[in-house]
């Protein structure tokens, strides 16, 4: 079933204790579409300017992703810099152009609006919404937001949660947007928004999912060589949703098994810069991390 | 098979966001042998003052610990102070008074000697190994240590080190203990310097256990209400170390249930000051949180 995002396509200016990386591909939307792209046919809402080039067109086309949703617009694409210190859970953001991005106008090609399962990446709530409208029926609507939006559109943020079903966004956000610092209070006060599952990004330390049916706790790989963090949060919610998009199958134990692989997807997309390490994986290699996951986390029972 | 244990029973007065309590019993050998006696016998060594009440005595004797080690003498308890922020991770300390601790040899009762598991909890690398002396050929030797052994008695703690098969430490003393910021790089170090075993106690992001048999990660029990994680460590080791000594087994596979059960005796520790929550549990509470536990985690191949 194909998968509709929305979300940014960008050039990435990236320091980390490792290297660093110049005007390299990145956007929340890139990295969840590279992602999905394992799983299921994917259909990109986004603008770029007309200083991006064909090669990443390619790229993203090569990944069978369809671009007819990406705008190509005078001016100059999206900018982000940023920069990791030693604790690579958080990046400080040195700098970050909107350009075509500020007056961007969503608008769904007609082949796109029968999506029944929907990600609204990190963008301006009203944005979120916008895109919602024009969707027939979805069946799943996932998003993501920031910490920015949680400050200065607390009110558009909450009227989107209201027709979401999954939201994913990471601890700090969660104890922002609740006002609480335990998570399982903060977690009880979003599915009163709106969301009936939430998945809480914690970096290093993996993912908590609150349901309905309980908690679920997906470790984070053990990785001896973390490169650059960038995109991991967008790549989870690829493996996430495209899994879910591929099955079809919203249960609890679907939800869990989605879960990993997007902790799968992730894992691989810090081991370096941009999307390099995501860019052509074997899906052999997906299912043996897959696995990996299930041996690093199982014990009998007593 | 009993448990022999070395370490400090103390008087600890607490302040959390939550509350607070004053004088009230602590100490890494009270947590770990309370714990611990849950699923074995414990001897305990240790050291009192003679401000020490009968009240505590009897508790730790109504918990079938046996007190022939524990030393009664004339001065102060040891006393520790300290306050948590609404991040419980870490404890700032206060005030650390070592009183009778301070001259404290350790000598091991006869009917102590024959031990074959022995936890050497955090105290002096010197004493530590003044008691391993003391004990005829331990099967596993398990050990704690911090941050202020780290910096003040390296040699001797690398000493100590080449006689222990487990180590037992929080993600700050491995980094801080090696010198690497990655923690699968420094567990491999640890692992160079003797111990077989690493457990890597991350607060409420849970444990992960590396050995040669590979990594496994068990998540910590996502509670509505932490009021003081004061011992949780311990109490960890507790039922870590109670869980082996009880079975006897030494295979990964055991080694993975038992850093779930001391997840789950930590678990409950924290849900109140003091031992008040871990005096007096029923064994199905503890049965039935192990299999809440396998809920949190569990996860079906794709």
């Amino acid at each position: 079933m194909a998968l509709l995002v929305v979300g940014s396509v960008a050039f990435d200016t990236v320091e980390t204790p490792f290297g660093q990386a110049q005007e390299v591909l990145g956007g929340s939307a890139t990295y969840f579409s590279t992602s999905a792209s394992y799983f299921t046919d994917v259909n990109l809402v986004a603008v770029v300017g007309d200083d991006f080039p064909e090669k990443h067109i390619n790229f993203l086309k090569m990944r069978n992703i369809n671009l007819d949703g990406l705008e190509r617009t005078g001016g100059k694409t999206f900018r982000w810099q940023g920069k990791y210190g030693y604790d690579l859970n958080e990046a400080q953001t040195l700098n970050t152009e909107l350009n075509v991005f500020e007056h961007f106008k969503p608008k769904l090609p007609e082949h796109y609006k029968g999506a029944d399962v929907v990600f609204l990446a990190n963008i301006d709530p009203d944005l979120q919404r916008e895109v919602l409208k024009q969707v027939n029926s979805p069946k799943i609507v996932a998003a993501d937001t920031m910490n920015f939006w949680i400050e200065s559109k607390r009110d558009s943020l909450i009227e989107t949660l209201k027709n979401v079903n999954i939201l994913l966004i990471n601890d700090g956000e969660a104890r922002q947007l609740t006002g609480e610092a335990n998570l399982v209070k903060a977690a009880r006060k979003i599915i009163s928004y709106g969301p009936s599952t939430l998945l809480i990004k914690r970096g290093e330390y993996g993912v908590t999912m609150f349901n309905e049916h309980g908690i679920f706790i997906a470790p984070a790989y053990p990785l001896e060589d973390v490169f650059d963090p960038t995109g991991a949060g967008d790549t989870f919610a690829g493996g996430f949703m495209g899994y879910l998009a591929n099955t079809m199958d919203f249960t609890d134990e679907t939800l869990r098994r989605a879960a990993v692989m997007g902790s799968v997807m992730a894992s691989y997309n810090v081991e370096d810069f941009s999307l390099n390490k995501i860019r052509d994986l074997d899906y052999k290699e997906i299912e043996t991390r897959f696995r990996e996951f299930k041996a690093l986390s199982h014990f009998e029972d007593i």
